[in-house]
């Protein structure tokens, strides 16, 4: 396995398995319930744009991939260096099959908070508006100077002086990500301009593609005095210095982007909602922006008391032309029937952070009812809401709060609304329908690799880009190893009949156990409920290596 | 670190941070709020019978550890052999405090389906009932002979027949749990006499605390012909059988104890519940019993509609005696309050196992009802309805589906009836009752901890002998390693300027990543959100070293 930023070699061919989920007409939805697709072949990837330019999937064993080799006058750069002066040098990565190993796409985290990562876990039982209080917005003012003792003001850091913990974090956060197989994030950073700047230049120093947002927050009403930003202009002039920072170090924006991040609406004054607005029109195409919408129950009698105008949470963020279809909502747990209507008139998506939603107690999110309405959904993390770095288990947590909705009082409540009953009718009927409509409401495991992929894709507004294997997108892609079927003694009950010490013993990665009796779909299945960052081998983005377990 | 079954010294001393949860006068009952106790010294284990025989909270630093050793006239084994004749040799063990190791008790798993283990994370979207026939009656039929090819029933397998798989799963699963730290464990196993002997033997082999039970399933119009006993007699025979095996192989029951096991009352006749309750009442004390409760909705209805005389699911077991101090009833989503009322009177148990209540979309256990009325309480993985064999990951899904529990309709309904609010009351003080209660059945990270290890010593009958690290206790441990605060470049900004690779890193041990900031409370938490396999460093049982990682 090697890095492809070695120019000398034209192609990469990847070999073995490749699983994916399949790009669904009504983009980024999954109205149509999507299922895995397995190719087994070759497929190969430019080492100058880091794309996909072709497969066969004829090439699954040795004497047909050699043919492959030979039609296409490649020759295997670890083998045979000289005296081929007329061929194409190849470097060429295999999966192993015996050991369970396949390529998947690379997971997409559409919402991240990148300095909270130190309070991963980290919560207690509070709710949200507690929690932001009392962990949050601390350990965010941490990424700047000390308050003013005079004014007890934050200052603006000045250029340069991204404090030493603040970079720790960051540049940890990112290789974590990208040990779970995170090859692209949305970022949520501070309202600090160097700190937020750091996080841009980490990112791309590690090779991972990143949407970096700094946070603007200006409402004092809502807003501790040592964490916010001073004015509205001032939120738009020290996020304009970031976008000019992440378009020098990334001028056509191939791996870094900047993307608008007001807080949520609780922490904006109306001014700052809409000078962001306005700012992401004025670009083209419009600038992405990212925000929180109805995650609490509390937060959103929040927002009715502080924008009564609006009508909605959702109405808010319209009214400042911050709906647009390149706006990320995260969470969307308590969202009106009018406001789902609302958001998918305007193709904005909806960030799904079931880990975080779980751990601070704000409830499930409705996606199949998101799904329905033509919504486009992906997961996220939520660090530090959510506890874990890893989009393998917010698609784990996606699954399993799937599977409680249909215990929940709001899905009783929409399931008695939406079914208007012909009085006197059958008990027994009733309770058949609702039961269809809480196995309806659940998320498959396709369904839940599905969001974490070709979903996030299309939330970040790259489905054509990211997401799959599709001729021309670019190998942002994580190496699979399950591991192999455990050997074990002829007879574990023959072993011997002294003590044993039982140590870790060779097969199985991680915690994902293979008995040999597993159809592929299994294993996949088996990965998603015990999988963790040991069955991530290796992590591409656009062709390059990024990361690899020894 | 040595296995203290070298009787060559006669006590091992354990140095460093021991970490655990108080044992609280309401036994196994959590009805206060127990929190996180940590000690920093030495504590030490008698060599001969595993207990512990003392412990020195003042010799947390060298010196007065060298005055303990010395005081006491002992001398490390393994640095001082010779000359010492009159000088007692003690093992030293030490947990490092720079790689954050601490002492912690060991896990408890109070319902696990031993032979399902191939199964873990094979459920698709399936409930109780469907999953029961399509995944868990094929796969536990194959722990003993292919069925007769004339009747269609399958032989029970004769002594010394147990198919090698079922003993590579029985080996693999018993070393997984191991790796996670459970130390004692109450398996359910198949109908087979040799299969479930073979687990018996297996479990004594590796060293686990294991209560094994046969399951007793003879209902035809319930069990599949294929896989189920030939009568209520046969059925009490042959778990006479597996009782006489496990006896004659820990004739005192120190490690290895059988439990009754009906699989649950729909797969039971009524003179197999009777024989069995009957079986249970002929030792002293009386056997340990386990079986399943109200796990489903649908379930319910089953048993309401197969015992109408009863009045209750749990009336059915009482009506049999099955009921006991030493009965465990796993799940127990869907109770009614007079069943609550019931199993606290006749002080049976309950296996929560919310990992699996997720999956398998069952429900949300209201466990704070349970305590609210002195049910003991224990965390059981349920393996493979569950799809993980991490006590540590059932805690972890203890506090997440208690943070959801406020938002289901069973939640709602408990308070609407608990509730007699006055008309016209104000709409927003009910809220903020609601909000009150909703907080009050959270549990918090050191409860789901106490119901891991205490909690789950009360279920198994065993409060007095582990859980803890009271006097006389026994060594059931864990050694848990967070590991050491990263270390980093000076400055990831300033580290070079070329692309890099990156590579698994020294410092964090697993997914748990510390920063220098954290109290050990919140260490703690982040090994409970964040933690897995590889931060158990060690497992002893009875003071007997059963699992390292190297």
């Amino acid at each position: 396995m090697g890095s492809t930023t070695n120019a000398s070699f034209g192609l990469t061919v990847y070999r073995g398995t490749f699983i994916q989920l399949p790009r669904l007409p009504d983009t980024g939805a999954v109205k149509a319930k999507p299922e895995l697709v397995r190719n087994q072949g070759a497929l190969w990837v430019s080492a100058a744009d880091g794309r996909i330019k072709g497969w066969d999937w004829q090439a699954h064993d040795d004497a047909r991939f050699a043919e492959l080799m030979t039609r296409n006058g490649w020759v295997d750069i670890d083998v045979d260096v000289d005296g081929q002066g007329s061929k194409t040098k190849v470097k060429i990565v295999t999966a192993s099959e015996e050991k369970n190993e396949f390529f998947f796409p690379g997971f997409i985290d559409t919402h991240i908070h990148a300095p909270q990562y130190p309070n991963a876990g980290l919560f207690g039982s509070s709710t949200l508006l507690g929690w932001l209080e009392t962990y949050t917005f601390p350990v965010e003012s941490g990424f700047g100077n000390q308050p003013d003792p005079k004014t007890g003001y934050q200052q603006q850091t000045k250029a340069g002086e991204t404090p030493l913990a603040a970079q720790t974090i960051y540049d940890q956060v990112i290789s974590r990500t990208l040990s779970h197989g995170t090859t692209c994030a949305s970022y949520f950073a501070t309202i600090h301009i160097p700190a937020t700047n750091a996080l841009a230049t980490l990112c791309k120093k590690h090779g991972q593609r990143a949407f970096i947002g700094r946070v603007c927050m200006d409402n004092p009403d809502f807003c501790p005095k040592y964490y916010r930003d001073f004015s509205a202009e001032d939120s738009l002039t020290a996020t304009k210095a970031t976008i000019a920072h992440i378009q020098s170090i990334d001028p056509t924006g191939s791996l870094i982007n900047p993307i608008l991040t007001p807080r949520f609406a609780p922490s904006c004054t109306r001014p700052a909602l809409e000078s962001l607005g306005a700012l992401a029109a004025s670009y083209s195409p419009p600038l992405h922006i990212q925000t929180h919408i109805a995650e609490n129950t509390n937060e959103v009698t929040l927002v009715n008391d502080l924008f009564p105008e609006a009508g909605s949470y959702a109405a808010v963020y319209d009214r400042y032309n911050l709906l647009t279809p390149r706006t990320i909502l995260a969470h969307a747990v308590h969202l009106s029937k009018d406001e789902k209507a609302l958001i998918a008139k305007r193709d904005a998506k909806i960030s799904h952070c079931p880990a975080s939603n779980s751990a601070l107690g704000s409830g499930i999110a409705p996606v199949r009812s998101f799904l329905d309405v033509g919504i486009t959904v992906g997961l996220g993390t939520d660090v530090s809401g959510g506890y874990s770095p890893s989009i393998l288990e917010a698609a784990r947590q996606t699954c399993l709060a799937s599977r409680l909705l249909g215990h929940t009082a709001a899905f009783e409540m929409e399931f008695e609304c939406g079914h208007s009953h012909v009085k006197g009718e059958d008990e027994k009927q009733k309770q058949k329908e609702r039961e269809d409509e809480a196995a309806r409401v659940k998320l498959s495991v396709p369904e839940s690799l599905y969001l974490a992929t070709r979903g996030g894709a299309a939330v970040v507004d790259m489905a054509d880009e990211i997401g799959g294997f599709d001729l021309g997108m670019l190998w942002d892609v994580q190496l699979v190893q399950l591991g192999a079927v455990k050997g074990l003694p002829e007879s574990p009950l023959d072993d011997g009949e002294g003590d044993r010490v039982d140590l870790v013993r060779p097969g199985p990665v991680g915690n994902v156990d293979l008995f040999g009796t597993e159809t592929w779909e299994e294993k996949v299945e088996k990965w998603l409920w015990n999988g963790d960052d040991r069955n991530v081998k290796a992590v591409w983005v656009a062709g390059r290596l990024v990361h690899s377990r020894v």
